[in-house]
């Protein structure tokens, strides 16, 4: 264990583990509605309207929309968390300063629930409030279950995030560029999808360590649902 | 502190309190995307069609496709937590069982890295791996970072996500129900939407401890942009 302090690339490698998954997990995001949502916009459009053109206006409009109310709610729930760990790190730091007394108390309610005695938590008690800044750390994220976050991810998170529902919405509609009707569109598109939705699924759950098959068909219903859905209100309002 | 351990209403309310904000995050999720993304697709086909009809049907297929994907998206979402911690609450089992050693080092590491000393270390190891299933349960909390999700959570979260998003997405497209051409429809549409964006995004930033005006204005940029983009790219493809 003292072995891996002292060796840099042990430390470094979980750290790229974590940003490599934050990014995918962005995309997972994005691609996940931006496959679904503007798929079952355009299929419930299909059932409604003449023109191939208005399917394609109304897709493209949702897939601008989405992925910009996509990208900056990423964007800003990023801001939020780094703004949210600075206000109570503060917190935490003025409070161990004014009033240590009842942050020891909350030190030592933490190591009873996990199981320490009443001896072996007066030594830990002493050694973990020795430090004031070490003593804060272990606060944040024993107490508040808090990591620091990484400032530099909102922007990155909104930019992949934009670009995943970007990409999934560009799937479905695109059949509609290269078909004559909105039926016949419908008909690709549909096709294209299920088996994007079916692919991505199975990927997904096989990097989350879910089983592939169940995850493949889940994302194929949420899809089919929702474009059945869509399909069916449009219709309803349009006849 | 230890007499909070016998009583159990101390316990009972961060309980309580916990399901309510999952409720009020999850409302928050349904309305930020049920606000901006239909009435930026609203807003984005009435610079391109000449019907409110059209932009009302286009507008409800959207609403239904997105609040069944996001519905959806979210039950999954919970669904694969509760399974992911099932996983992994089952493999610290069998490694507490059949590597006792190496989950031994572990938890010394994470004292070491807490700050305690190599003597205190030694009691605390003893202590905390007296009981296997406070070991594991240490292990998940403490390693793993990991809470135990409450399995009802996924289908109650999928309900409060989806009906904010249906609730949110009619605000703006009831403008279209009363006037007579899309242009008019979204003058009103675009009012009432900053409006509830406004209110809506300084209410959230006041729950989440945010400055409220900051909030406030973010979220009526976020939905300004939106429908902006949204109408220039209904405009460009259209015309």
């Amino acid at each position: 264990m003292s072995e891996s302090i002292t060796q840099p690339a042990p430390d470094l490698h979980p750290e790229d583990h974590l940003t490599s998954s934050a990014m995918l997990q962005d995309v997972v995001i994005g691609l996940s509605d931006g496959l679904t949502v503007p798929f079952a916009l355009a299929a419930g459009l299909s059932g409604a309207v003449a023109s191939s053109g208005l399917v394609i206006t109304a897709g493209l409009a949702e897939i601008v929309a989405g992925s910009i109310a996509m990208g900056l709610g990423g964007y800003l729930a990023g801001r939020t968390e780094v703004e949210h760990y600075e206000t109570e790190l503060g917190r935490e730091r003025r409070e161990v300063h004014e009033v240590p007394d009842v942050e020891r108390a909350e030190v030592d309610e933490l190591l009873a629930e996990m199981g320490l005695s009443a001896a072996t938590r007066q030594l830990a008690l002493k050694e973990l409030t020795a430090d004031p800044e070490q003593w804060v750390r272990f606060m944040m994220k024993y107490e508040l279950g808090l990591e620091e976050p990484d400032p530099k991810q909102a922007p990155k998170s909104a930019v992949t995030i934009s670009s995943a529902y970007a990409v999934g919405g560009l799937i479905p509609l695109s059949a509609y560029f290269f078909t004559a009707t909105p039926t016949e569109g419908l008909a690709w598109s549909a096709g294209i999808t299920l088996v994007c939705l079916t692919v991505f699924g199975y990927l997904k759950s096989r990097m989350t360590g879910q089983p592939p098959v169940a995850g493949a068909l889940k994302m194929a219903l949420v899809g089919t649902l929702a474009a059945a859905a869509a399909f069916g209100i449009a219709r309803l309002v349009s006849g």
